[in-house]
């Protein structure tokens, strides 16, 4: 069995965490061995490093160190956990991953997609995820879904401007790669969105 | 008056410390407003960055993570502080810096120069030292000499073929920017090594 690798990218509160449950299930049926990560974090480091980037005291932190600390983090998780799950014949799940670095640093923070490319191409060596579903959400909505959840953290806590500019960025990026990525309306019921990522996992498996 | 920025590299039990005290007081009596700082650390997110880096129970973590995480603190340091204390003066001098990472990530965990610097460039932005001072000690002396200091950190408690790697990557920096960069023996007297240092500063300002 070959490996495979998909990643669920969106703004908080789109419903990724839903998703993915319900793919883990799919794709055991189907007789993988399923691994889910998240970001950042999945390993003991990353989540030492999560609990740095997303620390709300940390307000003063500049743009490059969080595009550092994000790419760190995945250096981590796929040294130790993407990689050998990968290479091993394993599916992985993970819950935001380049992507995320590209939309949120380097188009809503403007560093640049091509420095965040590059500074993480370190990070991800040859493991580029097969399939990425964007759950695509209007910036006001994805914040009145996590308001009502818990504490937010230092991301969470950034202004409605950079929420809209995170789902424009999502979108701009999918644009870019329609093969590896398909958009998905999040404002769908629960088993709509479902059936669209069984059938585009349908779809790379063949 | 401009701004300075003069850092201090070599191994562990070099004696860099030592040097900086000596050298902050001549700066001073130069009329200059001197800024120390450390790396990794330096600022409040650098300082939990080097909680990562150096613990001991992280023995696992990778050398791209290990990379990253030192240029994210960098990066935390220079839009701090080295970044306005230069432009607005000041004499910044810095225990360790890029060079550091240069040699134990791109020489000694072999990860490449080029690469360490590709990725350091984002920290570094136009803040490249004026000069520095390499304190060259053979690796089996500095090890002697941190030995009976204090607990030791991931990095210290490092083999000593790494440390000798260390050593030995010092010396081929240095040797390619012999403009910048001054080699020092370490085993001379302390007020030998200071005279050398302030010869050096002096011959920078002109």
């Amino acid at each position: 069995m070959k490996g495979i690798f998909i990643t669920m990218e969106g703004p908080d509160g789109s419903g990724k965490t839903t998703q993915i449950k319900k793919l883990e299930e799919y794709l055991t049926e189907k007789g993988y061995d399923v691994i889910i990560t998240r970001e950042p974090g999945g390993t003991k480091i990353s989540e030492a490093i999560r609990g740095v980037i997303l620390n709300r005291d940390f307000s003063e932190m500049d743009p490059v160190t969080e595009m550092l600390l994000y790419a760190s983090a995945r250096a981590q998780l796929v040294a130790e956990v993407i990689g050998p799950a990968i290479e091993s014949g394993k599916a992985v799940i993970s819950d935001r991953f380049v992507d995320s670095s590209v939309v949120y640093q380097g188009i809503a923070r403007g560093l640049g997609i091509e420095n965040v490319y590059s500074v993480n191409s370190h990070a991800i060596r040859e493991f580029m995820p097969d399939v990425t579903f964007l759950l695509d959400l209007p910036a006001e909505e994805g914040i009145k879904r996590k308001k009502n959840q818990k504490e937010l953290d230092r991301m969470e806590l950034e202004s409605l401007e950079f929420h809209k500019n995170v789902a424009e960025g999502y979108r701009k990026l999918a644009a870019l790669d329609t093969k590896r990525i398909k958009v998905i309306d999040a404002t769908l019921p629960i088993d709509e969105i479902y059936g669209m990522i069984k059938s585009g996992v349908e779809q790379f498996l063949g």
